[in-house]
């Protein structure tokens, strides 16, 4: 065998820090009312060693030997030289990607919900509340905390509770205890419920019930955890390209040209191109592409602003792209990509002109995941299909161009527990849909009066 | 990080050879009326190049480089120490398992998919038909084909296909053709659907469907899979066994004492242990335990006669282990282990006491499998729960004796695909279930008259 397709590290090879992009570029503060939000603020939210690390400016931050050991379940992950893929398009460029897939929860997720699980547990809390939209997030934090031995409860939007089962089920085989949101366990449910006894519920109104579950809980052991968006979480996801930076090097490759990941919250693409982006801070010349549904278009078509990161504003203001707190986008299957902010980070890189985001239609990116089943083999999630459309643009571009170019992109999950979308759109039942300025205009109305970053 | 939890292998240290225990423990030859079956007589069912190695007794026969490359696509899998369910038993036993889940299938079966499609390609071959139960097989078969490029037509036993639509459409992201059976596409099919419109099919059935739908094709470019059963079959999947005794070299083992699988047809199993066979039958002290469901307890109630491998008799005698050819074992969600023969190869070293079976109920493995997932982190399929409770239970006999066990089992597929089970399981839904023997008895009648082993 003369090609080598995957590189694979040994733990012992496994990056000891995450990167924290904070120490290199900053992001604006949280405010509230009174102004900035202090780290203690968060107490009855977060186990202060997260905020702590929410807040920290420090550039490499150790990974606890504890968290190790709970990464190396599957880690470090391969990355994969697409070959078949390259055939495919005829392109000279070399394409890579990372396969995040193989954790047993099937995506990216598991990373900072180990870690989470970990430092939650080093503090004494007992038990974690998170929300969860299509299920991703919900069934890697009952898998960390099935490891850490933490209680794990999840409020899962009822639409999804109802429509996804095997999500909810995944939950249950680690332990973690599932509700539909709304739910009569809290109050902000409860108040829901009496209005609008039928209603499907929404992330926002999950995320309500997630909090007020874990800051009024008496024994003061419970707190809240969320899987996205938060700088903390950006960090721990940076294993990513941290490995993959190795890997690379390993593979013969002198430079890496394009760097691409899907964006919802942020999380799996900041994970791989935070340590790319350190570089290109410090003169190298790459190209950090997230892509963004054309639904849901937050980089593309939406303001950097100060919003809340939930519907029900709850949470302090946060200084990011945003289509407006109230903004519910359209049911595309991509489930991960429907968040009406943007981390902070990512945010923050963007609007200093440092990525180029892109946004696709569904069509061209179940398009593209059906070609990579059929040449690289693994069926992709929704999510990732995102990745791979803008890859495959990006290698086509290399071909026109003659280039070598060498691209990577995060392949975040696999699309086996999502396999109806897939179904809906070989059946042509998917249509594309772009979201109209003059809705976003009229979104962001709410956000009037709200300070500027 | 003292602990190493995962033994990996680079590509380059990847074997070379399979493994052939023909060549060691040569079994009965295939029957018909006329007498032993001549190789040639296969022709219209598989390609020749397969054919050969079925009926080769050669000791190692080199793995072609294109199927290297395939197997690439996800080996070499880890072998991983299960230190947290150790932990669980508090044995003194150190557990080992060989994870086939990290295929793009989610088990071992693409490790002989891959082969097959490859051959059969080689040898001008345009179009492939197979059988699936709970649909391991068909979605490896149409990922392998997809990536060769063959068509590929899948029966599945209906039972499955009302039960796990989530594997009917993985075959059709990869390009497989999959209709329930019986079918009304082939004589076979249709015949016992007039008997018996509500049957809920058997692997047996869908043999028969798949054969016919190959030989009957007058372009004499369609041929036939078996996912299972078959020596060809066994020998793709000892690269398990070999990376696995690799890896326990790597790992510091020097002996091995206990070595598990589950067994329906038999191939993962004897993917694993064939190649610690061949150290047993040259001297090695090895207990060697294929575990099967007490609902089709092949191995441990049957005898071994010669029988079908399938429902309508389209095969040739077999020697085997066998419940009889119309035996339609009850639907257990361990649909992978419905199978009223077994491998003669696996069915000669039992009938030779080279190996140990064990048959268990289902609603001990479900419990074995949530522990394994709650200690572990990934969730089995219902087929592999068995392996591990076995596992469990010589790993609590290591405990009682004092005694330092080397136990290592195939960890043979993941169970996202099949997590209604594990909601039946944790509602309480599910019951034990003992075949009778005045059952076994009165379906061996069938056999009277038959050629014996």
């Amino acid at each position: 065998m003369a090609k080598t397709r995957k590189i694979v590290l040994r733990e012992d090879e496994m990056p000891r820090q995450w990167y924290n992009l904070a120490a290199d570029l900053p992001n604006d503060p949280f405010m509230s009312p009174d102004g900035p939000v202090p780290a203690e603020a968060w107490a009855p939210v977060f186990p202060m060693n997260l905020v702590e690390q929410e807040y920290s400016t420090q550039r490499w931050i150790d990974i606890p030997e504890g968290v190790l050991e709970l990464l190396t379940r599957w880690r470090p992950s391969p990355l994969h030289r697409a070959y078949n893929l390259e055939a495919a398009i005829g392109t000279p460029a070399r394409i890579y990607y990372k396969n995040e897939s193989l954790s047993p929860a099937g995506s990216h997720k598991p990373n900072t919900a180990v870690a989470q699980a970990w430092y939650n547990k080093e503090f004494g809390i007992k038990r974690l509340t998170t929300e969860t939209g299509a299920g991703q997030w919900g069934s890697a934090l009952s898998f960390a905390c099935s490891l850490v031995g933490l209680e794990c409860k999840v409020f899962m939007v009822r639409v999804s509770f109802d429509q996804k089962p095997y999500r909810k089920l995944m939950m249950q085989a680690w332990g973690g205890n599932c509700v539909a949101s709304p739910s009569n366990e809290t109050q902000a449910g409860r108040a829901i419920l009496e209005k609008d006894p039928d209603t499907p519920g929404s992330l926002g109104i999950a995320i309500s019930e997630a909090i007020e579950a874990a800051v009024t809980d008496p024994t003061g052991q419970t707190r809240y955890s969320l899987g996205s968006v938060l700088n903390h979480v950006m960090m721990h996801q940076t294993i990513i390209g941290l490995e993959a930076k190795k890997q690379l090097k390993i593979a013969g490759e002198k430079k890496v040209d394009v760097v691409i990941g899907c964006a919802g919250g942020g999380s799996n693409f900041a994970g791989l191109a935070f340590p790319f982006l350190y570089d290109k801070i410090h003169g190298a010349d790459i190209d950090i592409i997230p892509v963004e549904p054309a639904s849901c278009p937050t980089l593309t078509k939406a303001p950097y602003l100060y919003d809340h990161g939930d519907t029900a504003k709850m949470t302090p203001l946060v200084a990011m792209y945003t289509l407006g707190h109230s903004f519910i986008p359209p049911p595309i299957h991509a489930g991960g990509l429907r968040y009406h902010g943007m981390a902070p980070l990512v945010s923050k890189a963007v609007s200093k002109g440092l990525m180029s985001p892109q946004a696709l239609h569904q069509l061209e990116c179940y398009e593209a995941g059906i070609l990579f089943a059929k040449t690289e083999g693994i069926i992709p999630a929704p999510e990732t299909t995102h990745a791979i459309a803008t890859t495959i643009n990006e290698a086509k571009k290399a071909k026109e161009e003659g280039k070598e170019k060498v691209i990577i992109f995060n392949f975040s999950g696999h699309g086996l527990m999502d396999l109806t979308g897939y179904d809906k759109y070989l059946a042509g039942e998917l249509t594309n849909y772009d979201l109209p300025d003059d809705v976003i205009k009229e979104n962001l109305k709410e956000l009037e009066g709200y300070p500027k970053p």
